[in-house]
């Protein structure tokens, strides 16, 4: 999981891709990086942490030039290393290449072997490197078709954005597993992962970005080509239940609508009355509204949440109970003592930051927890680019509801169903990925 | 307005104190300090920014002692200087001291001027160094009879804590401006802004500290001692409404249940139909849903609050509409199209802020705004610790409601009224400091 | 140990003030720090480490104003807390003061304990605190009536500079322990530790302060005044042996000549015929050359010294042999192998590090060591501001020069007399403070 | 320029990496790295600045393993850039690699070239790189193989350390442009650039790794192959004259004895009697001593330096007379008063700093200054690695001798001459490149 941004035909090309990567910013806190053109030379600032911490203004200075892109990075692998770091720049057959990508090939340990084989080098272990190097082989001078060549041979997710010291790209796979948008303030283009990158700079949403797309942005212009048919449509459903900040919108539909959907979705399916309605924050918050306003239950705030919390926290070396839920959020027992609450939570992935809220909840007085689940039983690890565990960490995987809600220790359990939510999308069933409810992998 | 905290008879009481402080970190997030006693001598560590930006894992360490108060301060007066980081030491006729102070004494100019003219120095331009130059002049040799002779000088708000090498002591002055309770875990006793510093570490609230009390903990026990008759208590009413957080009990009363009361009260008085309530996250979020309940109106989350923001963020040179309201929170259209909205905040000072929200929203495509605010109008600049503007700059201090609507551009503009902003706390008037909203000051 | 600065009248004053601590780096580098006055407020910025270290471009531009004094803190009884940095700003009956200084009070600690019965607090463990609280305390509203009283009762050494929001002071006790300049740029003044600091900044030399002068610089125009008779003057003669930089002039002295004729002193005293002269770099470079030039010996750099270390240098877990010393020393073997060496070396205070050079140059396979020190021996600890260790640890004073010589390992050991070393300077003995060396301290 | 480090079967590898990068330091300040290899795994870290600067204790605890590399990087061609920090690490057909390269290679275009045309991508502008993906490219799975049909492929001056999960390699070119030396320490074997950084870690000197060998160091044995007939020698000369340590050991000659000859011959060649003679430290203070030594006129240190100069040091607004060279020596007024002086330097590249330094001493108010240059004059920029200046910039490559006399304003002028300079090394001149003297390169 990453957010990219990219900017073309702008002076402040730098300064608004560190705006954008603040808005994007709930998408990865690992690693950020900027690389600007001027269309002479490539000027790059990579650094780990959040967007604030590894930019100065000196930095934006010298980050010149009328076209940048960014990258905010999500530590997946536990490999947290500069070296990892994106946007990468290469110098290649092609000259100057800058690449920032979102999503996971589930060929590149293929491809990399193959290149490898080849003579190829690997300085990272970023998707991204792979495909520079594929572009790189290409026997095609044209970067176009290059790409037609190149990324048809990728077998995973993809969004990308290049950017060549004159032009700038925005690539999806034929899928669509992540988003990419284009926007528009006044002659410049944006190309970005959420719309929510394009509010905080006063840009326009013009569209998204097709799967099997490309889009140039060269000489003021912007070009489409297809590099491929598009047989399945297959977005991240976890777009619209976790990661899209709830105030952008996605395939048209807005991500906080379809989270009160989801919410509105799991009280059809499972009618349960209570004395109030509670959320897991700020994730579940849109559900549990949904869930509180079809049911008439109350909605109230059950947990305050820490937002202070950073990549350099201490533990505490003193044993203290539930600690690592407890340093993000703390219950408001006022809400909770001697009521019968529901829970909604947006996903159970290993069950034990769940269970640390549960014991919370009754440390807290609550009578009776039911916990219901914005999104189906996960059963099957991710492989286009969400850090989910293996399969013998994901508890659904290895046991059922029931031994689920009696693990947890909640008087009723309920996941949506499959179809319930994608219903509560608005969408078709075939727009999804839903590989890990289902094991059935698009690819 | 500050967060105090302090820990006595644990052997990780620097360690302690850094969770605590995490917790009052909403209070402020200007400087933050941490000094340990080892019985010994006094350890210290002080810096500018955020509680997990001060201290390192090593800093921690070397702040040992089983005795140890912290500081986090909101930057006042515009002077951000190191100098006027807190916890301070000093040595003096006293011995060793270390304090950490909460609020304004409004006699300090007038005390400071005294202690020049008798050759006192002052190196930092904090109240809490004026109550240590009283300390240190008055003759009693025993710290309780020296506070009992210091305490009745100082006018305005204190909450103070206050480390020998051997004891710790919690004062508040005798209006009860800030709030300051004790806690206790096995054998430690605990000191501090609100009850949510004790959530964290898992002690248990034992009681506030009671106005003109100070509380002695020495020797393993705690006495209590009084400095003053108490005849009016005081506290500040933005406890409530605005600075405690609201998983925090104050006074008896839950936080949060006293912002949902304010919402609630806003529609009894003021009952508005409409289509959707929405709060300015995340103050006026209980607000908002109180109102959203009592008047059956729905409640949803309007705008979406960055929470990634810091100390070190650029402002872009490139002029963006509305910018310093959009970097912090981005409005939901989906929500707000076409809607007519009651839109809840928790006060308005210079309208500033207000009136870019208000724009936002209208860009958002709302039918009517309608805004109410769960505090009076404020008339009068505080004395006592918060920092408000002066009264040429309060908007209602200059404006009746009615022009400030004007002003703002809204269908319509109600304040709650002080009684029902009182009763709102299930407190009686005489509780509070009102002088706000009065101009009737307490000292 | 420390190095002062101070320009008057200069719209750059904050630049030369870093430039002036830059050059006077060698007299301290545990902590920095400038204030400069805009006639109306102090502006300050203090932190740990080397002048490079603590300031950037930024602060430097918000040091605005046309008077700045600077600071650089050699760090003395271990306490390394940013509360003791300099210059100290303190607003006092007196108004606004800042102050930076050089020096030791011996009756500091009755001071103190005086002004703390009174009531006097202290927020760091510096003389300078002692000495504003007197200013502060005086009844005198005269800066220069006030100094007049407060400085007869210091005793010890101090070399001061204090700035008011519109003058600025250089101070000198009666003995003259420690040294300070007047320069002069265009129409700035200047003061300084060393006539080095002068030279980088192109400011030419004026004159010293003299023992018991102040000299107030305001409104365009330097005074003086003296407060009191000054009996004997007390150099430290170690500005000269160790502590100054050898480009600087000192009571008309070349520090450089002195040290030379330190060196030329060793030999006619105690002339020892040998292969090669070596010093140990840098402070005894010259005594070396002089040594050299005067014996028709041959002088060599038997060590090269890595001046790359610094504060946050990690020593290893690894044990290696003599480390300590190595890591700022190697011998160069070609100089050594199979030779006859005198080695001149500045000082011997505990003898430990004079004990692992000597294991290195037998290591490297010198004949004979013949160990020449450019200093009488040290047999009373300084108390007027050098970090010597207490009687106990000082080798002097506790063996005699045959037991030092046996305990090091060296084929003979010589410290020059009392009387060459005074001679060397070219100065009387009256005009210097020989306590370390004779026990009989001038006050 | 460069310093590299390499250590083989020592538990503390990292650490003992870090001081002999530390001892190398004089070799490059702009980046450091070290990368472990714990046989699994590489850990690395990287940073811009000094060894100090980049690596914290913690650091060196996480780079586990036996056996490291490291790298102090001098910033060439003015592209300072995290990405060209070394050792570099890849992942290709050989496994995992690290390289650690000091050197230039004159056909690194050409190779590049030939290598984009064949679909490499290049992340770095380092040499290094271009290495590392001729061996990924070769056909032979065997490291050594590989090797020997990469090396020959590559012109230019390269000594480099590589280090597989279990091996570690030292290479030097056929003409041993620069310095690679073999150490041993107990059971572990050391490899790096000089012997001084031997001397830090208490290690033996076992000999040079020679021109056109590859060392293996695997198994816990260190085995030696040739790739190529080594048919001329070129040492860079400027090792001796400017690069290396004084203390360290070239080619079996002292560097320290090296220098001193070079000042000797200066003097036979160009007898000039004169009253003092002083260096420019601290690079030509050898030289300027063997001058003195031979010439029986007194030596001197005419300039001190300042070493606490660093990246961060902040140039002033205020314009400064010579300033450039002022930050960093400053004249001892002593020494040169109405004196006819030796100025010994190592070199004159663009004679601009000259030009200062002349400017100084004239007003230190010297009566003669006679310049005398312990290398001959620079004709042709170096392609091997050392940051010369084009050939318009290099003022001897455009003026005579009585112009560059002329210009810098001295009474005479004397560069060593080209035999002489060889002769002074004790080697013969067909050990040496002199490229920069002759404009005839080895390659």
């Amino acid at each position: 999981m990453c957010g990219i941004f990219g900017i073309y035909n702008h002076r402040d090309a730098s300064e608004l891709t560190y705006l954008g990567l603040y808005s994007l910013q709930h998408r990865g806190q690992e690693s950020a990086g900027i690389v600007s053109s001027n269309a002479e030379r490539f000027l790059s600032k990579l650094g780990e942490g959040e967007v604030q911490e590894v930019f100065s203004k000196e930095d934006l200075i010298k980050l010149d030039g009328k076209i940048a892109i960014g990258h905010v990075r999500y530590s997946t692998y536990g490999a947290s290393d500069i070296r990892n770091a994106q946007p990468i720049v290469v110098k290649c057959s092609k000259g100057l290449l800058a690449i920032a990508h979102n999503g996971n090939l589930v060929n590149a340990k293929i491809l990399r072997n193959k290149l490898e084989k080849e003579g190829a080098i690997f300085q990272t272990t970023t998707d991204s490197e792979v495909i520079l190097h594929l572009i790189s082989h290409s026997k095609e001078k044209n970067i176009i078709e290059s790409l037609k060549k190149v990324l048809p041979q990728l077998k995973g997710a993809y969004s990308l954005i290049l950017m060549t010291p004159t032009a700038l790209y925005g690539i999806r796979d034929p899928y669509g597993f992540r988003p990419l948008i284009i926007g528009k303030l006044s002659n410049s283009y944006i190309l970005a992962s959420e719309t929510c990158a394009l509010d905080i700079i006063s840009a326009k949403f013009v569209r998204e970005v097709e799967p099997s797309e490309i889009v140039e942005i060269k000489d003021g212009e912007l070009k489409s080509y297809k590099f491929a048919h598009t047989t399945k449509r297959s977005l991240c459903i976890f777009e619209y239940i976790y990661f899209s900040r709830p105030d952008s919108i996605l395939c048209g539909q807005s991500v906080y609508n379809v989270r009160k959907n989801l919410g509105k979705t799991l009280y059809i399916e499972n009618p349960t009355e209570a004395d109030v309605v509670i959320s897991v924050p700020d994730s579940a918050n849109s559900a549990a509204l949904g869930y509180a306003q079809i049911s008439n239950i109350k909605f109230d705030f059950g947990f305050i949440r820490n937002h202070y919390i950073g990549r350099t926290f201490i533990q505490p070396k003193q044993k203290i109970r539930d600690f690592s839920a407890k340093i993000k959020y703390n219950p408001v027992k006022d809400v909770l003592k001697n009521k019968k609450v529901i829970v909604v939570d947006d996903s159970i992935v290993r069950g034990t930051t769940s269970k640390k809220l549960i014991t919370m909840l009754k440390y807290a007085g609550v009578k009776e927890i039911h916990l219901r689940i914005a999104s189906s039983p996960i059963i099957s690890p991710c492989v286009y680019g969400i850090d989910t565990p293996t399969k013998k960490e994901l508890i659904a995987a290895n046991y059922n509801v029931e031994e689920i809600r009696n693990f947890l220790g909640v008087n009723s359990l309920y996941y949506i169903s499959l179809k319930g939510m994608i219903e509560s999308t608005n969408l078709k069933e075939e727009n999804f990925c839903l590989a890990c409810f289902t094991g059935d992998y698009p690819i």
